[in-house]
């Protein structure tokens, strides 16, 4: 998983199937100092993150199994609204 | 997934079990900005998208889901065409 | 896999299905002479890694496959917490 | 998928179970203008792509499926020689 | 799959369920020039690669399915040792 911060939403209206009713977010990655780094991507949401939060982003088949009896062709799904993190360098 | 700019099509008549009939479209991702950024990825497309409209790319086996059934070797499908983003940073 | 360093912990009460008492630990990936490289991973720990230790970090559905029969979406695990390494360029 | 330049060939003697009668290639990706980006990727062939050819190549899980009965440990196949392609910008 | 040079050992007495009597190497990616590139990987080796021997690694689920009924969470393994590659570019 990575950290990131949202940013932004993203609309679809001619999608593939099993792209119906999800929440898309722009999640920018950040690093332990939260500057941005990266390319950003683009995470379901099911757990009501909102822009300017940090999250926890899942990718691949891992974060696809929360749709697992569907046909859903999810690659990153927010997993988790970070509280805190801490870092001792 | 992550946004992409479509910039064109790539035709193959020699290819693998499972590649026939399938529209291949090469999209350029792009950031927060719609720069072009990183290398380009080759895209199957059954929803339509067209050169310069901005698209969301699946990748891996979440993309294959949509070929659930058959043995199309495909790791990455445009999954829905942007209507719109909205970057609040 | 790759071997990183564990430089934190992260905390997120909001989360998805599957993600309950699990230790995320922020790990930094490091090259061969312990340089710090590239971007942070979180990854989930049940071997009981502490921060400054230097641990071997496996992601994807073959991290996942420890928590096979359950629907955690966890893309990276810490599969060894390393006791040295040796490098003979 | 990405679109590269097949350059050279590798053999390997001792190998995995799995491995026996695959022809391997080296091939260089390449962005729009055709020039050389990235690493070189390995990737089996069954379709005849020589050197000097511009290729498709698929990759992870998704390449793997035409291998689907098989323990084959392949991570990269060509599944198409491009004939053309177009990019307006 | 990539190209990468043997540069060492790695070990862990602590580690994840399936881990057990692995050996696993240090593998840094090379290119075309044999200069090395990228960050290193750890791979599990069955097929005796030694320090200073080219390998051809293979990573992801595709790796994993050496492994395939247990649990062994191995995100890469050493397919294949080179014995020659040939490039003509």
């Amino acid at each position: 998983m990575f950290i990131g911060k949202v940013v932004g939403s993203v609309w679809a209206t001619q999608k593939e199937a099993g792209m119906e009713n999800l929440k898309l977010l722009i999640v920018q990655p950040i690093d332990l100092q939260e500057r941005e780094t990266g390319q950003p991507v683009i995470a379901a949401d099911r757990i009501g993150a909102g822009v300017g939060e940090r999250v926890i982003v899942s990718r691949g088949t891992p974060a696809r199994i929360l749709f697992d009896n569907k046909s859903t062709p999810i690659d990153a799904v927010i997993v988790g609204i970070v509280d805190s993190f801490e870092v001792s360098e």
